[in-house]
């Protein structure tokens, strides 16, 4: 079968593997639409991150060539002789977290935060930008008839949102702030509308990316033409309840602190490439609170019930859809090269 | 009578002023003991921080020359015409907190975090360093007998530290960590104490301030001979449940992130000189959370209620005592030169 592996930064193949087989508590998927993640383009930059390449994965076993795509959906078509809850035909979207399981049990209940976090798609195991992909039984969620496959393939970066502002202290009726309006951005700007936010601004510099937030009904500040801080204060005086950093730059980190109200809180949903320096007076003197969040756990059913919804659509986030002998040129590179682009998603046939 | 007036850096004049008297819902206090403060050190260091000198304070509406102290207690001398709950002979701590308020009473039940935030003693309007000083009504709170006028004195520092561990997350039969074993963080192990916390660690650098929190009962760190971060997660595998930062250094900063377990907590109870730089990832992936905390809020006559109960003690904090006369030279020259030294307490007579 065919399937894009990685073998260093700014080489991954597109070529034949050996299609894999389920067995035990596992479930064979052909996999339908695998959405590209920034940490993918962040692998093909400048990775390996946490692609394993020295020593194998702890779970997956595997390193370096691995297959990518951790955002997928895609159809049931093997079960091993342990499977109990999925059949072949059964429309699966996969959450691709490795950490300690027993049977085909999540073992720890903050599983996302487990040191041996891997992902199916980044850290070996098999992944979503492949025809046929292999997980373990409880990683396959079954989606409601009427999410589309492309639907499922966004439920992973959207349970990203989701987790953010369900770890955040935000209330039906809060402001809020969002800085960086890509796809975690957005998902975010989605989840705050799903939470009942009041007024939900949002700051980025890329003008499509605007029109994005703003079509999901997002107060837009471009922030290449004003001051995000002074124009959101001067919208909602007192500063927001919470806000979202979702770009990972230093500078930005700063706004979304000072955006806030005294005795308010900043969620960093971002991965940073070094250190970061504020004024901690700005923490201090209004007794702000500041709190680190990584992936999600727990949260596929409640996000695909949002979708069915009208929540995290496919239709407000997919710029672009690409095959997978593309996905370098069309896929990557496009990313790359053109901000305008948010959620590029890719079918194996 | 006499008075320590800041005119600027350096320069502190111990003075003769005009005795004020108390008028309206004010109540005239003699100063029976007074503590030097962190803040003061500051002031006279490096000073305006607090202090105003261009502009009068909002709500005093004095300017530098401004009497200082702010951590004191006294006997009730005389009160003005409104004043209903306090009498002449009462003897009372102080809290110094100056914030809108509307007779007598504060308006906002987050006075700590108002934007005109002073202090008598930093602010204009008198202070502790000083025969005599008259405050609003319900900044004086009657004291229990059983205290003495030192006690009486502390309550300031111990309010702040039992505000920061009562803004923290701490339950009993967490653990916990506190960077820096000056006033602060040893208001901050007591507190910790009075809270339950199942271990105590404190890192520190002064084998005299190691002693002191020693004899509080925390296990301690010398932080110039090995790593904290190490020693305390090779004594507390894992980590401690909450970090508490006492020190406004960024190097400790970061050890009080890293010393959290996952999804741990970190209180910044410190003033910042500048922008102090931290990795974000490791707020991130570990979903820690990170707090501020200023000053203190409806807190003293619970901080009098432990102190009957024997938490933050005179004899575990006072390592002198001086005349005002002597406060230049024996107070805050000494504070520089000596860091054994915790608490000098300061008696007008």
């Amino acid at each position: 079968m065919k399937a894009a592996r990685w073998y260093k930064a700014k080489d991954i193949r597109v070529e034949e593997v050996e299609e894999p087989t389920a067995s035990g508590h596992e479930v064979k998927i052909k996999v339908m639409g695998c959405g590209v993640c920034g940490s993918d383009l962040h692998e093909y930059l400048v990775g390996p991150i946490f692609i394993p390449v020295d020593e194998p994965h702890p779970i997956s076993g595997d390193k370096a060539p691995i297959i990518m795509g951790h955002e997928f959906a895609g159809e049931v078509v093997e079960v091993g002789d342990k499977v109990t809850t999925l059949q072949p035909g059964d429309r699966v979207a996969v959450e691709p977290i490795y950490a300690p399981n027993k049977n085909g049990a999540y073992i720890d209940h903050q599983y996302n935060l487990s040191p041996q976090l891997g992902f199916h798609g980044l850290s070996g195991g098999g992944g979503g930008f492949s025809e046929y992909t292999v997980v373990g039984e409880h990683m396959a969620h079954k989606m409601p008839d009427e999410l589309s496959y492309e639907q499922g393939a966004l439920v992973e970066p959207a349970a990203v949102g989701l987790h953010a502002v369900r770890q955040s202290s935000l209330k039906a009726g809060d402001s809020a702030a969002v800085f960086g309006a890509g796809p975690i951005g957005l998902m975010i700007i989605d989840a705050l509308k799903a939470a009942g936010a009041s007024r939900i601004y949002a700051s980025e510099v890329s003008k499509s990316r605007l029109q994005m937030a703003e079509n999901l009904g997002a107060t837009v500040i471009d922030a290449s033409a004003s001051d995000p801080v002074k124009e959101i204060h001067r919208l909602n005086g007192g500063g927001v309840d919470v806000s979202y950093e979702a770009t990972g730059v230093a500078e930005v980190l700063q706004q979304s602190i000072d955006v806030t109200r005294t005795g308010g809180e900043i969620i960093v949903a971002s991965i940073w490439e070094g250190e970061a320096a504020i004024n901690y007076n700005d923490i201090v003197i209004k007794e702000r609170s500041m709190k680190g969040i990584i992936a999600y756990r727990h949260i596929y059913p409640a996000v695909m019930e949002l979708m069915r919804k009208g929540y995290f659509s496919a239709d407000a986030m997919i710029t672009d859809r690409i095959k997978l002998d593309d996905i370098v040129e069309q896929g990557f590179e496009t990313l790359v090269a053109d901000k305008s682009q948010v959620k590029i998603m890719v079918s194996p046939e």
